[in-house]
């Protein structure tokens, strides 16, 4: 490893840290600046596993001086070291971590047909899309295609939910219904109405899972081209289920499937 | 029904309105005040068709004179009509609903022997426990046990995202994990180094899930309780499952082997 460049920082008006409080700051700045801001040693050791490049990482003095935060910030090619009350004016956190990274966004991903994957119709919830992404990465779905409207994926909140499971997905957004042809994957969406619930059917594999909006549930035009539907059976009869615990459900059952077939 | 004492509030130093402002800014307020705050109405609608009684009605002008929030209004026995900014006063929400409602806190219930239960152990995000009491109304198990340390199950923001659960369901707080033998029912636990795997074994019934702490898992004191571990098999090989999606997964495991045996 080559050493970084390392650069003590203590002005506000540093341009850099500017750039990372907008990237912090608003869900959708990646999207025009480039580049996506990970808060936190976690997110940035789920990077480097992944072999995902770290263009920058701001450390703040303390931590710069324990040996794992700032063997994990030379891992980065630039640092820059702040006093602590200046990382503080660019965290999202309530609780700031001491240590983020910016990393480069790559814009204009499409999709790959043929995989398992988890589609995303409009999610408005961070905290929703993250935890859908965790469950995808943990139950084995390669694939996230956010549909248009869907909360940003590479945002601050939806990067702490996730905990790190961007790095191992393919990640595509800003997808129309119609996009989803080229998927070649059955979608499988669930709802009340299903006539046949969820444990008493085989799942197609490969499959597509439809997540829908939190309010109105999945649009029409992707609606009418799901597959199948399927209900989850709910004995206890009370209020359905939130989207994120809805789609572990979806995902587990169509592991457990898998791996009792197998 | 009778009618219901109406007021027209329009200070902000009104005692009833500085007690609603606690239980809604104080996730413990309510076992000092010995009663809990209900914002919006479909909590409201949730209590009513359990037949929890609601005390008192907060309700800003414009909504009182709708129909249908005047009716609901008008369940209580006591109604303070307030100018929208005033309710905004009380209100915990960024967006501030138009009606909340006042009801008694049942303190002291006991743990019911024999019942399916979810435990949870020293939970401290609000969201995640709101999740799970979700998840266990709609996938019918009936009892929740929270063991001290598990953030206030009638706060304000459990209340939230519960979705009106609670209402449907047996809630006790403050055990300790001794307190469980008089339960009767095993525990069954979550753990990554179990040697079984969710799916490939008959689960007990009834019986009781529990979930350990976001950080820490289950305390040792629990864990020791615990009939039988398991598994979430997790192909994917990412981070694991958060409580809240691994609470969803095991509860629907264990509705799935019920109705499948039936």
């Amino acid at each position: 490893m080559t050493s970084p460049n390392v650069l003590h920082i203590t002005s506000r008006d540093n341009p850099v840290l500017q750039r990372l409080r907008k990237l912090a700051a608003d869900a959708n700045a990646y999207r025009k600046l480039g580049s996506i801001w990970l808060e936190g040693d976690h997110l940035a050791r789920a990077a480097l596993a992944r072999a995902y490049p770290l263009s920058l990482a701001v450390v703040t003095e303390s931590a710069y001086a324990e040996a794992p935060l700032r063997d994990l910030a030379d891992a980065a090619p630039r640092v820059l070291v702040v006093p602590e009350a200046l990382f503080k004016t660019i965290s999202g956190l309530e609780s700031p971590a001491r240590i983020g990274f910016e990393v480069p966004y790559q814009a204009g991903q499409d999709l790959t047909p043929g995989l398992d994957s988890v589609v995303l119709d409009r999610l408005q919830d961070a905290g929703n899309v993250g935890t859908i992404l965790r469950n995808a990465g943990a139950l084995g779905f390669k694939q996230i295609l956010a549909l248009k409207g869907t909360a940003a994926l590479w945002s601050p909140k939806v990067l702490r939910a996730g905990m790190g499971a961007h790095f191992g997905l393919r990640l595509v957004e800003g997808l129309l219904p119609e996009d989803l042809d080229r998927l070649g994957v059955p979608l499988v969406a669930t709802s009340s109405h299903a006539q046949q619930q969820l444990h008493q059917l085989r799942l197609p594999e490969p499959c597509a899972w439809v997540m829908g909006h939190e309010g109105q549930g999945v649009q029409p035009a992707l609606m009418q081209r799901c597959a199948l539907t399927v209900g989850i059976p709910q004995p206890g009869g009370e209020e359905s289920l939130n989207v994120g615990s809805a789609a572990a459900i979806c995902l587990y059952e169509s592991a457990r499937q898998r791996l009792t077939s197998a």
